[in-house]
């Protein structure tokens, strides 16, 4: 029998559709819903939750061992706090300078701190596509649109563009058209990078969207995530496609996602994360 | 005796400035300005000069040699034409191959092309700072402002940032505060890279503005450049200041932007491109 699953739910719609996926199959919640943070529609109609602050770690590991959780799920982006208005509790005071410290470093240290001392009390840290095991992403194409050549020589670059940005802890996401790197992705989230890059539109579609994990990323939480709304700004861009790392990024409903690829005229794949060199055999270079 | 100079003039104020530098001190010029890039006022009030479209590069070199021109200085950016579009001459269609071929690189191999071509027509191509020899960004603190040890921080990381950037071709600058990468430039430029920082404003200026050229870069041309709207722009960024490489970079009108710096709080300092050993020396780490 599954065990009740604790979800500690960020923005954006994917938390609400771990909540149903749950709901769907009869496994018990208990939804941790951040102030701010969640959306208020993942805890609607009847779901167990406790609403808390992000820096009172106390409080959330108390109510979580309250509900008789153990395995959790971190779903969904929180917004990195300005440290110095915070008000941790205790156990969120004695953690803070460990945030604070890896917070230099850049996101997946902070979530690898968070992540360590939610081990260290017992609880079972499990993927989201753990969960909802349609939601990784496949290799090949969603939808019925393919990359050309053209646009596999782009997708080569940009995951070596994003791998290298990886390296650094600094983003996820990369637009690259006829080898030309035209946005790169830091903390202001994919969708506007997508649409800072409408104003390099060319008259007829160009270029690609990648998105890749960093290398050595805590895979279980933050990986790169694509959705309708993905679609549409890469469309609204002019682009020609979106390519992911198979099995290394979420696809918040693939079908939908797929209507909306083959309806504007893109392509949406999974690529493997080790592909370069197998791209570059296949282009003979 | 000064030989007369051509001077091919992309966008921006900086052509401007080398044009009257050269006039305050009776040295002949020739000017190549181009149409839908260089700004009409470069060129105005008796400047010797000829309007050319991008592409038609066989014209650009007989112009130039019919002005018996032969050092060449090239200053000012330059949009990515749409290839598909460009209407060459001949010289321009025989280069366009491998221009479009290392436009898949980045922009530094562009120029690089470009360079060599202009010298095998027997050009010496000079840098702006050769000309204007305050145009070069100097060791240390510009105006009033300095940066604290936590600026220093994020100026090393930012410098690591750029570099690692740069290997890659993509861009020459990021905004780093508290170690956290807020942005990373493309093909945007620093301008708008700044505006998409506002949002990320806190309630005390924090965060810098790091501008370096690419390892291995061209130095002759395009080199990272930082003017008066630059300080504006990290003012109204909420950033704490602006570090560039010294000896590596262009500050237009370095006396207007002091005071401009002194106006609004902010520090601007030029440190050493291989300064982040020395930095981890300093704090210690």
């Amino acid at each position: 029998m599954l065990t009740k699953l604790g979800i500690l739910a960020g923005r954006g719609a994917l938390p609400g559709q771990i909540v149903r996926a749950c709901q769907s199959v009869g496994r018990e919640i208990f939804v941790i819903a951040f102030n701010g943070e969640t959306d208020p529609s993942t805890v609607a109609a009847g779901v167990h939750h406790e609403w808390v602050d992000l820096p009172t770690v106390g409080r959330t590991i108390r109510l979580l061992k309250e509900a008789d959780v153990v395995e959790l799920v971190m779903i969904g982006p929180v917004g990195r706090p300005e440290f110095s208005k915070l008000k941790p509790d205790w156990h969120g005071a004695k953690l803070l300078p460990r945030v604070i410290k890896a917070a230099r470093k850049g996101d997946d240290a902070i979530m690898k701190v968070v992540i360590e001392d939610l081990e260290q009390h017992g609880f079972t840290i499990l993927g989201a596509e753990d969960i909802l095991s349609n939601l990784g992403a496949p290799l090949g194409v969603i939808g019925v649109h393919e990359p050309d050549s053209g646009d596999r020589t782009d997708i080569t670059r940009g995951m070596d563009v994003v791998a290298q940005l990886g390296i650094m802890d600094i983003g996820q996401a990369a637009v690259v058209r006829d080898g030309y790197v035209l946005a790169v992705e830091a903390a202001e989230g994919t969708d506007a990078m997508l649409r800072r890059c409408r104003e390099f539109r060319g008259e007829r579609p160009g270029g690609v969207l990648v998105k890749r994990p960093k290398p050595g990323q805590e895979r279980r939480v933050d990986l790169p995530t694509i959705g309708v709304s993905t679609v549409e700004g890469a469309s609204d861009a002019g682009l020609k496609g979106i390519a992911v790392a198979a099995g290394g990024s979420l696809i918040v409903d693939r079908e939908a996602v797929a209507a909306a690829a083959d309806a504007v005229g893109i392509f949406v794949c999974g690529v493997p994360e080790e592909d370069e060199a197998e791209n570059r055999l296949e282009t003979g270079s």
